[in-house]
């Protein structure tokens, strides 16, 4: 796997980038991290990434060792190393800070030097007819943190109640799963928002349903508005899906992506609906708007 | 810090057990974990350490690369290196199954070679005056993870849950917190079991309280039982707490420990009670018929 990792400033080969058994965030998960794409070759949403990696460590109280500025310039640089030493692929990008090496217990104290890991790898591509067709998904028996135990706005290295929902999800066949609260509510899938369409009105569920404050979802609202698209952000039953005309998933590596079935049964037509193609659509100049505005392109 | 670190078989020391950034068990806290003392040299309860290391792996679906014998024999090993290099001094054991190095990504086929790692170090010292006049300990905000959500009963690299829970009680100058469920229940400390003694019966939190099956917990049921001293597994308020005439945290690292205030306020006598005592010292007594039994000792 062709991979750079930026570790503290210096850049390393994937094959050096090793860590303490010592550190926190192998130890307990305790990190905090960042994942985007770049789109034309800019890291999409950059500043709103770190912004939010910023907004993660604090509910940690872990001191970031680097100003957001040079957590961007070092995202830049790594980026730009990879493009010369390996392909000019667009790429996946993870921004990582760890509390770092440390003796084992609680107390922040014991770890006096945090790390700042960028990852930089190619970006997975993703077949083209699961955007023409849309994914299978599935409601599961894991049930979505909750914010009062581990907030899911704190983007971080504790990822096993999502991998439990996945792990659930894939023994149905299907690719992904939907989370519930502990309300029955609708929250999100492993790694995405969701939305739903019904009657020409969009909904996704509302930031008190427990989940993660999306930069695509957020995106996906302003385009909404700016053309008129009629939104609501609700608490969101499991039946409100079953009975939707259309469905998606929104991730910063993914994008929009259409939900076709989810528990066997047709959500809508069985394909990405109209209101989804359109915003597919919308969401690409927005995209496009939101890098010349960051990388101020005339 | 003197510290010996088992990789696969390997002795290592602390500044070369290093694990790659795209370890799962560092990107996504995707790991379990045991941790234990040596008592008289002995690591103790051993064997339940591995069970249970076994029933975590299990419940994350990931392969544990060596039997429980070869575990138990590399732990062994790896504690008799320590003695030869460092000091003759008790130890501390942890023992983590890592899902190993792999691609990013949910899929358990994307690691082919999940890690064994045992470090081993001198056993921290717990000053006698906190046994002599008990700990100050603090309910907190933080709501123990739902078992739906990750089962604390689930020994995992996913901790944040317990050290924000930690770091609420650290700011009320409490030594730990005392977490609760969903439904106001009491669940257990950061890193510990709980009981409450009230009219000379012992009461602790019953398993579908949301919490870790301790094997000091056991210990101590099975001493209690052994020694007609009455004993309820139930659910226990906040009120029942600060009613009760002692409170004491058990673990594998610490003990029975007493617990002698609560926000503040006395419990009790504000000491260790008179079946608290009782209790520390019979456990010593079942703490020894463990180690004879465990390691065939006439």
């Amino acid at each position: 796997m062709n991979c750079l990792v930026n570790m503290n400033g210096k850049i390393l080969p994937l094959s050096k980038a090793k860590i303490s058994v010592l550190d926190h965030g192998f130890i307990y998960g305790d990190s905090v991290y960042e994942t985007l794409r770049t789109i034309h070759h800019y890291p999409l949403q950059l500043n709103g990434h770190i912004q939010r990696l910023f907004g993660s460590a604090k509910r940690l109280e872990l001191p970031v060792p680097f100003s957001a500025k040079e957590i961007k310039g070092e995202t830049l640089r790594t980026a730009m190393a990879y493009w010369k030493r390996y392909s000019s692929s667009e790429l996946y990008i993870r921004i990582i800070i760890s509390r770092g090496f440390g003796d084992i217990g609680f107390d922040p104290n014991l770890c006096r030097s945090p790390l700042l890991i960028i990852i930089v790898k190619s970006l997975p591509l993703i077949p083209k007819k699961l955007y023409q067709h849309g994914i299978h998904v599935a409601f599961v028996g894991t049930v979505r943190n909750n914010p009062k135990s581990l907030d899911p706005n704190i983007k971080s290295g504790n990822y096993l109640n999502n991998i439990l929902a996945y792990l659930e999800a894939r023994k149905t066949k299907a690719m992904d799963a939907i989370m519930q609260n502990g309300e029955g509510y609708i929250t999100e899938g492993t790694t995405s928002n969701i939305f739903i369409v019904k009657n020409e009105v969009l909904y996704t569920p509302s930031l008190d349903s427990g989940i993660l404050k999306g930069l695509t979802r957020d995106l996906i609202l302003e385009t909404a508005q700016k053309n008129h698209i009629q939104f609501k952000e609700t608490h969101i039953s499991k039946e409100m899906l079953f009975d939707a005309d259309e469905c998606f998933f929104s991730s910063s590596l993914k994008g929009i992506m259409a939900i076709s079935r989810c528990n066997s049964k047709k959500i809508g037509i069985g394909k990405p609906g109209h209101l989804t193609k359109k915003l597919s659509f919308l969401f690409q100049d927005a995209v496009k708007k939101s890098i010349e505005e960051e990388y101020c392109i005339d």
